[in-house]
């Protein structure tokens, strides 16, 4: 028990929604699936003492920090999770891999290719000292996009022709819903493009193995401001408000088409407007020789197209990813039982947990990143120039360089 | 033009829903079909001229005539086609194939099994002398159930395990939808499973190649009254009405349980009581080596799943049935254009044309039909003995001795 | 019979696909409808007198033509159908209108902007006449799609924020799929785009009633060239083939990003290499009141989410298009029992017949194919210079100005 | 953290899958919800000390027992959690009560009415003391079918008319899947009626608030023995085998129609022979004024039929059950986040947590697992008299009687 070489001691910032998520997934992971590290629950960090304290006590953190520079310097602390908005990152990430800290960081990695490349840059120097990063696009973790990954590597889409890739969700349909910080571009960045157009980015490079190196855009904000909340506002109490209203700083959607670097087409939206979708993660990728459907609406089916099946019985294979062979299924129930919203987070650290343990890079890495940031950082460049195409530079291999490690359940 | 002898010249007895299919199928089928017989559209028979007048002039009929007797006596008439309440059905057959008439008979083939018996007597005897009858299941013909016979004929889903079929439809929830002939015993013989669940009776034999050996049935009347609509009432003029209400003589629904002779469970239920479900006729079969999945809400679809596949791919594929080599589709549009509810009673006359011209005995047959009516019957009395499982007695060779003739489409 | 004052005397250029489509359109058309005009079908016209004699025998014209010019000179004809090519339909619309005759044109309208503009010019001077042309987006017509633009202009939807359209077919995957008329520029015009992304442009101003106003494109040809067909080609035997190929001159594929008049922002696709997607008309839109999806994979099927219900019952309605007060459907069949493909045309013919009967515009009118047109002119814009946005220009009304008539189920 | 008069001390008995739902379950309701008393995993107990202990480490459990009696002697335990086969649970629970625990029991109840009927006296006993019992139908806890019960109890259906249900799974598809204790009817009591039959069963009584008062069913053994596992086999090391097969002593499938006390008509069907499906729990219920439909394959959507919609836009509405009001869900992620299989089990650990802090039954009790108990029995003893109908004995209020506790999202 007290052999702490066979733990992995966490301090985790920050404790909200995302906070939740990665609580609950550092004390599943090690119940479902055999690991060679254990992960430990040291250290819960947030500004508000007492509310942190409540997480804390919920989850079973064994004790509490306000603030992250103190977190950061205790030595019973391995790894920092970053679960903060997005313009905290880089100076926590940067000081904690200096430290000699594994990070595992929230996505987007950063608010501006600036940032991203600090980061990356200082990961890229921790790791020659095995101290490695990793940014949390847990989408790849649903069991059906590892699945897609495993196909398209396997060939069974042959060449990649086409990506559609929609991220719709609604909550801001109503024009009287308030002010958070997500809707603040000093604190998230961006709005719809950074937050959730990030994962279908990402998903898409993931999927399909390949870089997207030019894009063309739009962005646009429907509802220009917004109630302030008030004191109990997540903007950080910044005033009380009696229907007062402040600016929305932040795209409400974003759309753009792409190309990527083994010849495809792409063509991606990110969207709060998107009445009557919660959180529709969908994205659709057309090969020569297949294709692949998936909608987070039913999280636990991957569509797929083999386009070597005789005419007269091709069709979409609705593929229940929930047997023993597919991605991390075998940990969880009998085939038909399905995953949720939080499994990815669970198998987020379990495949950093493994990569740790083996030495090796993680990933998606904080090179992926930024490469993530980058294609962003176009669009909005693009949205700025009448949408003209904008190049998408990229520094070195593929995404694919790096295996997702999905011990439970690779495609032969 | 005038050569009568490559015609099949068809007298139509009546001219409401199910004429208006038969009409425009006669008319259609050889604009997209190659026949061996060019149908003409001789002759169409009601007890109201008028009436009659207009659907004749709508679809091109050359006569009209008022009493079916003298439809069948005309000698430039080669087939009855008879689309008028079950009561009526026996009378009109038995004469028609007498007076050596080919005779296409709507579904339920009669109101009693002793009424199918004759006509299935009378058939039997025509057919000694070149003279056929075919009973009409239409749905048979829908491409997407045409092709589930073809995939379990070709051995695709092993042996069969279980049939669950459901017939919906909700058009009597309403306790004051009025009162029509198909809600009176006499005319209709049964409610919704003589006109229904005849249907997934049909198709569940048809698709799985064999008979239904014993059922336990129940039935119901949820409303048992509802009003009499007045003059203009179906039921033939039989008296105005102010809020006066006649009695409900049919079920409003029937489920059952049966066993068929390959050894296969079947659940069946057919109801005009399932509240949003408009014509949802829907069939899954489970077999040892796959299963398939059909709802007519959907109709031009068949979802198929193939146990041979690894586990890791494996789902039901959803086959969009307007492929060149799907049965029926190479005659009609582009693959993706689907086809409607009408197409498959041109497909009937395609089937029964080709049947004719070639001297083979048409599927259905009234003995198929008579088929059918034995295992209703034995729904009716199992329901009335305490849902005691009742044996469905059979005469001879299993349904699947004719097979469907498909000339578009056969499966290899 | 005689009264050839309530007659529309229709003369039809063409009778391969859209041929047959329109033919049966015709024919149909007055069966099922009440109709103030009966059309008759006249005269058939195709430059091979043989092959046209077929179809005309089959589906009942009176008469072949081989020269649309004969057949416009021809004082027994009223109306002119044009079911050619694109490169052909300003030579034959202009000599039509200016003879007299009203005239229906397939999509898209023409191969040019300039082309449509003729197009346009002409039929404004016809209307003066009271001589009408009207331009064949036929799936406005499926009664789920004109079910949404009802429920548009209701304002169920409130103010509209997205339009997510895509057009996916998969007939170009395979490399040796042959060169047809439809990939050579100079007769089609377009490929993907002009084909099937023109029907996505008009569905999407069509429903929200509103133009597109910029694009931001890109095209594709994944598969430059391809295997000629020989003498049977459709190209018109440009002479035979051993393994010989051809270039391909349009795009496989286009993805455009769009603004609308009315703030909207639009995401477009179409393709011929979405593997497994057969003709997958997609579109949906999302407002500040509701949202409608729509897939013709399931034609029948309109989904509708409606933000005013509570969110614990909010939920994607799946209206069956087929009940008696939906447009169109009182002329067909029972609730549930859907239609297919080719009843689109049929109402075609119902609306214009209409339309002329009454002295009104017929809607779409080639303005509106101009509008199309012009959409997809600056797409090809846009494409050539970066994708930088380009503004699409427009006359006048916005589309809605000319409501489709729908007298068989206008929402109240 | 000492106070155990907040605690909810629980001594779970088993540690195999439902044992890993069950650990998981105790441990997550504090995190996520808000309770009166905290549950503290006291003590694990299994046969197998080893093997216990990994599964305790791995969850937390303090200790472990190897004999359920002496479990149920410590004093430091408030609640006894049987996770075991159902041959044993009436043993355990009765001496679990006497000695003052409260039990939650994995259903089916028991393996014999005597049994539950056993179970049942001695939880009516107990309650008198303020001793709870309840057993586990967790489907009951999806959200979707929480709101279901909502719904129908708000009026929203109407009178009920049908139930149709069917529990598919196609796990002993393979004729040479091994013997299992779950084909031994010595231990598992029956095979699809009991195991997966009593789930929609309960769900059925619960969702309509009415109980089944006759059945008619049948049962069968599709393949009547299997290859017997070895020493790992689960049946208890019975024996090493090489090629040896043992015999199936259950049923393999099960279907039967049911009347309800409401007047209502059901259907029901549950198999391990449903080929490609896998965990496929579906029912729909219709009521004079909507209906219901869910899927177990999608179980965070509910589908609401409202026939109260003007046809025009009535349909299913597809109802994404993640809604901060809806039953359970506010506690979890934002909309459209949705939950997986377990997460039923942690609601049920919330509503007896509650119930048992507020002194009430938790639901559903013994005696709602005896009512399923007498169902399943009825559908035996039917199957055994040639389907004829067996009245289902029942003893007092209907199941409805008992809320289920959901604090987190009633339906107002």
């Amino acid at each position: 028990m007290s052999d702490t070489s066979r733990e992995l001691r966490v301090g985790q910032v920050g404790y909200a929604f995302m906070g939740a998520a990665h609580s609950q997934a550092w004390r599943t992971a090690p119940s479902f699936f055999d690991l060679p590290l254990k992960p430990r629950l040291t250290a819960l960090c947030g500004r508000d003492a007492s509310a942190a304290g409540v997480v804390a006590e919920r989850f079973g953190w064994e004790s509490v920090e306000t603030d992250w520079h103190a977190l950061i310097e205790r030595d019973d602390i391995d790894l920092i999770d970053i679960c903060t908005p997005g313009s905290t990152h880089v100076e926590i990430a940067v000081a904690a891999l200096r430290a000699g800290k594994h990070v595992l960081c929230e996505k987007p990695l950063a608010n501006t290719v600036e940032e991203a490349e600090q980061m990356a840059a200082a990961a890229a120097e921790a790791a020659t000292h095995g101290v490695f990063a990793m940014v949390g696009f847990t989408y790849r973790r649903t069991p059906a996009l590892s699945l897609a990954r495993q196909l398209v590597r396997a060939g069974r889409l042959g060449t990649i022709r086409h990506v559609r890739a929609h991220y719709l969700q609604d909550w801001l349909v109503d024009p009287d819903s308030p002010l958070t910080w997500r809707l603040d571009k000093s604190l998230a960045g961006s709005g719809a493009l950074g937050d959730i157009g990030a994962h279908i980015v990402d998903a898409a490079q993931f999927i399909t193995d390949s870089w997207i190196t030019s894009v063309s855009g739009v962005m646009q904000t429907f509802v220009d401001s917004r109630p302030i909340a008030g004191e109990h506002s997540t903007l950080g109490g910044s005033g009380a408000a009696n229907g007062e209203r402040g600016p929305v700083t932040v795209d409400d959607a974003a759309a753009f088409t792409a190309r990527f670097d083994n010849g495809a087409l792409g063509i991606f939206e990110a969207t709060r407007f998107a009445t009557g979708r919660k959180n529709a993660l969908r994205i659709e990728i057309s090969g020569s020789g297949g294709a692949l459907a998936f909608d987070f609406e039913e999280m636990n089916i991957l569509n797929l197209y083999d386009a070597s099946e005789p005419a007269e019985t091709a069709g979409f294979r609705r593929i229940v990813v929930t047997e023993p062979s597919h991605p991390y299924a075998a940990a969880w129930w009998p085939p038909g039982h399905g995953l949720g919203y939080e499994h990815g987070f669970t198998h987020q650290v379990v495949d950093i947990v493994n990569a740790i343990a083996s030495g090796e890079q993680p990933t998606p890495s904080f090179a992926d990143g930024l490469a993530v940031q980058r294609v962003l950082a176009a669009v909005e460049a693009s949205s700025d120039d009448d949408s003209r195409q904008q190049k998408v530079p990229h520094d070195s291999a593929p995404v694919g360089a790096g295996t997702p490690a999905t011990p439970q359940g690779e495609a032969s």
